[in-house]
């Protein structure tokens, strides 16, 4: 690829300097107050596509966020990556507990970043991984050297289940068309281990709400006479794993994807140190499934647990109180063949059955999602492979991210392509948490590996 | 009594004006946000003690919020009464519950309250049934029937614990000399059932916190890898009760009272309805220690139950995160024998025993106080059920209450001198519940009963 680290060198600050830009808007999809600056966010996408080179961009409306689309088509006769990101970001809290405003972005050096990294809420997940798409893009078109056609999709509700994403994609089937899906949302090794995520975990998330007496009650007067819904919530989330931390859910293993003691085996040579992950987490001992090491647990296992509880008094001070309502907010995470709607289901029916009488149980399902698997003998795996060599100088490793992109499996079925993860961010960069950051490495090798993956995908389809 | 019910409805209406201006003032003493309403409410109070017709009234310092003391001594020769209550409040939340602001009171007729209710946050907990012995004083002083001498000692800290009480007494006995101490802070069974509360329980309030990861995690990433603190607290609290609902901490059960079956047969005459009990609370069915009956499970035995609980995300839509930490309150009721900080020992070494490796875990004791019981042979309590014989045509039925006012037995050890606990709340007034409030009927039967219980209580006294 010619010249582009002096493109990168050359332009690097303003690279930096725009990602800020975009990391100033709070985008919350899961916070209505927010609804005015995350359609703010899909204008300035829609700004930046512009300017990066694309020929057409429009702002689609959708039930909910609109998604952004843009396309470059240079020729009918090549192929066509379609990118997928997103520019919504997952709410900021516990606020107090991050070092710098999550919308105030800057940028600190850390043990893994001594180059420094950008921390904001969204710098790696996903603003700042997809705008290295919008920059490697800029690259190609300005130095006339993107060899294929290629398509934008950036969606503002990836962060709450996609919802409206699934009908987008079916009613405009045609215009999406493509070869092969690029998406940079997961995370590789290590910055000297890059990685290629080969699959993902799916995901059912639901609210579940136990009302006991039909008010808050003194607990002195009532106290022990009448189920309290709380504790009647604490058990019953209790019962949802047995001693070893299998899920207890009639039906919920049925259809897990059993992986071979060779697949096994081949996945245990991921470098891990059980001392360091540890150590990073500041914990004492690692906790899971009996029978599965600390990286089968949270990769080629499913998963069940509690995102969020409330009820009762939860103010400064004591207040001797029987709540009348308990709340929790649970997920799980799928793996391949698991399907989504089934495990809600199967969810559901258990736990309104294990309801004790003196309480009602509601179970709101929120979203979920399929699993997913890429073949590494694609041409798109290749073609990603080997444009991690050439940026890396080593062959990067597949692996299966505990994670969920809901939506890559619904790509496979309406769009009839395959997906590839070329993640760029790390472990430690905190997505999801209090001083989410992203590295500036990171992302300026992803601005560089990007246009390789174009590339060698045409070259590679030329040869099909 | 000469005229009491001639003054009572001359002056009726002022009555209610004065309780409501009282009830007006958010004197939240669990809320440091309410500090200065909490104190104006202290001045409030001292007004009206002097208005009714103390000679001396004074408010006195403590660590945390005044206590208002007065007094109105006529002959040391006679006999004297100290006047218990309190003038802080709940807090009033969940706040979308109330029908009408909670500091804003207003007058509506209810099924159980045809003449009309006060509703508004400490209606009957304690500001009104504490307003009534002000304006029994204010009929016995200003028609010179007071026949003995009478003190008040009126603080603002019982919602939370009493906490600088203790001090207070121990540095007064000589100033807070009694023959009896006369309390309404509980209820009775009825309107026209009339009862005196002849045993409280103890309690043992704590905070918890469990610690896993030291920051919050992406469940995708870190999902089934490593404790989840909810889930974990979740499986902790529901351990500390077994099948049967008994409470499995050890020890916990050594020092509890055993009631003979003679005492549980006369308690079991009290009318009660478990059909009006469950359509009240709109539950299917009670829930509670296995061996035991409604009544007895609020008032003889222990319980523990979570008064509040929260960890995670608990905002509007989905949030993928396993929380850093999740905290719950925690409170036990104690019957005699039981020693609150004892039970808050036990409490606190088996909790940090049951957690597993993967968290940490912190038990903070907030506040607790011992069980009492009232002989019914002692002269207060005879007095008290000749007044109420007086007012409402019929002796009032002795019976335990579920609640704690933790100070009654430190009055006894302290000041060596038994409590009285005329109530004249009705269960269904919702004390720290959303909607709280007092019957106009029973605020004013109360004003009308209690110089009664000063006559026969000096009457006996002579006797002696």
């Amino acid at each position: 690829m010619q010249n582009i680290q002096t493109y990168i060198n050359t332009h690097k600050d303003r690279f930096l300097n725009e990602l800020i830009e975009l990391l100033k808007i709070p985008s919350i999809s899961a916070d209505s107050t927010y609804k005015n600056e995350v359609i703010k966010t899909a204008e300035a996408v829609k700004t930046q596509l512009e300017q990066a080179g694309c020929d057409t961009v429009e702002i689609c409306k959708t039930k909910g966020f609109p998604i952004v689309y843009g396309e470059k088509m240079i020729d009918k006769n090549l192929p066509t990556v379609l990118v997928y990101g997103h520019y919504d970001v997952q709410p900021p809290d516990p606020l107090n507990l991050w070092n710098s405003p999550p919308f105030e972005p800057v940028i600190k050096e850390t043990d893994s970043h001594p180059e420094g990294a950008i921390f904001a809420r969204g710098a790696c997940d996903d603003k700042g991984q997809m705008y290295m798409h919008v920059k490697a893009l800029e690259f190609m078109t300005k130095t006339k050297q993107l060899p294929c056609n290629v398509k934008f999709m950036i969606e503002g509700e990836e962060e709450v289940g996609s919802e409206n994403l699934g009908d987008f994609v079916k009613a405009n089937r045609e215009k999406l068309s493509n070869d092969v899906i690029l998406i940079s949302d997961t995370g590789m090794i290590a910055k000297d281990t890059p990685s290629i995520t080969t699959g993902l975990r799916g995901l059912s998330y639901v609210e579940v709400e136990v009302t006991g007496p039909n008010r808050d009650l003194h607990s002195g007067l009532y106290g022990g006479a009448v189920a309290n819904p709380i504790n009647v919530l604490a058990k019953m989330i209790a019962s949802l794993h047995d001693e070893n931390n299998h899920i207890t859910i009639p039906g919920f293993y049925d259809k897990v994807e059993i992986l071979s003691e060779a697949e096994r085996a081949e996945m245990a040579k991921a470098p891990f140190s059980l001392e360091a992950y540890k150590k990073a987490l500041d914990i004492d001992a690692v906790y899971g499934e009996a029978g599965y090491t600390t990286n089968e647990r949270n990769s080629i296992r499913p998963t069940l647990d509690v995102n969020g509880i409330w009820g009762g008094y939860t103010g400064e001070g004591a207040k001797t109180v029987i709540a009348s309502k308990a709340y929790a907010k649970i997920s799980m995470r799928l793996v391949p063949h698991q399907d989504w709607k089934e495990i809600t289901q199967l969810f559901k029916s258990h736990f309104e059955s294990i309801a004790p009488k003196g309480v009602t149980v509601k179970v709101t399902p929120h979203h979920g999602g399929q699993g997913y698997v890429t073949p590494i003998d694609c041409i798109g795996y290749q073609a990603a492979s080997k444009a991690y060599k050439s940026t890396f100088g080593k062959t990067p490793i597949p692996q299966r991210s505990g994670g969920s992109i809901p939506i890559v499996s619904l790509f496979e079925k309406e769009l009839k392509s395959k997906t590839i993860l070329m993640g760029f961010g790390l472990d430690s960069d905190a997505i999801h948490s209090p001083n989410e950051h992203f590295g500036i490495f990171n992302y300026l090798k992803g601005i560089e590996t990007i246009p390789y993956f174009y590339k060698y995908f045409t070259e590679l389809s030329k040869q099909k």
